[in-house]
């Protein structure tokens, strides 16, 4: 598969309006986007520092991966995402290693990006997703 | 502080061999380096992904800080490093925030770059490194 650079560090903290606070003094930056993802119960806000970003997540419900995450680890790293050129490709290319995947197709994610995740089982313990960006194509 | 990039994801393995088999396979590019950082008790291996790295260690001792990690927490993300211009010139002004620093002044860490951490209480439990190339200038 082609990795083009790390799209993000996502960042399982428990309250985003207290983080975003927090990061912003520590990193000198402005957060400059949130959004919501219904589909995976998260808050998230993007900070950019060149081709790279940082995503806070704060889980929406409960039984959120990350109010969960959270529950048994604390706050944290909770993954990395790498962007590829073509993840359909990328995810038949890993099918076919026997990688194991937590999603076998891409979904949407936060700012409209196309992802799936490899299970930390796989690749090291950390949590690895994959990313396209599909809106500038 | 002028950040420009995220310069690597440091990941704690417990067999540096075996993990960069394990990463060479998944991600389909090599190590293009090892190197034992003897200060910090480790041996790391490098991937480059684009301007970004990823970073495997191993503790070479049992009392280095990536076998207590693991010991702790299992194979996983370690830290972040984020690139700065003058990361003399950052740290004073982190420290000027009350930004709750494990070194306040840089030392050498792997591939010659002047590092510094940032304690992970005051980044919402993320160990993360600054770290300034200076071979360059």
């Amino acid at each position: 598969m082609n990795l083009t650079h790390i799209e993000h560090i996502g960042i399982a903290v428990k309250n985003l309006q207290e983080s975003i606070k927090k990061f912003e003094n520590m990193l000198g930056i402005k957060c400059y986007a949130i959004e919501e993802v219904k589909d995976q119960k998260v808050k998230t806000a993007f900070f950019q520092i060149g081709q790279n970003k940082i995503e806070l997540l704060e889980g929406t419900e409960p039984d959120s991966t990350i109010s969960k995450f959270i529950e048994k680890r604390g706050e944290g790293v909770h993954h990395v995402a790498l962007a590829v050129n073509n993840i359909e490709g990328a995810l038949q290319e890993l099918k076919e290693k026997n990688i194991q995947l937590i999603d076998e197709k891409p979904r949407l994610g936060a700012e409209g990006l196309h992802i799936a995740f490899i299970h930390p089982k796989s690749a090291g313990g950390v949590l690895i997703e994959l990313c396209e960006n599909k809106n500038d194509k």
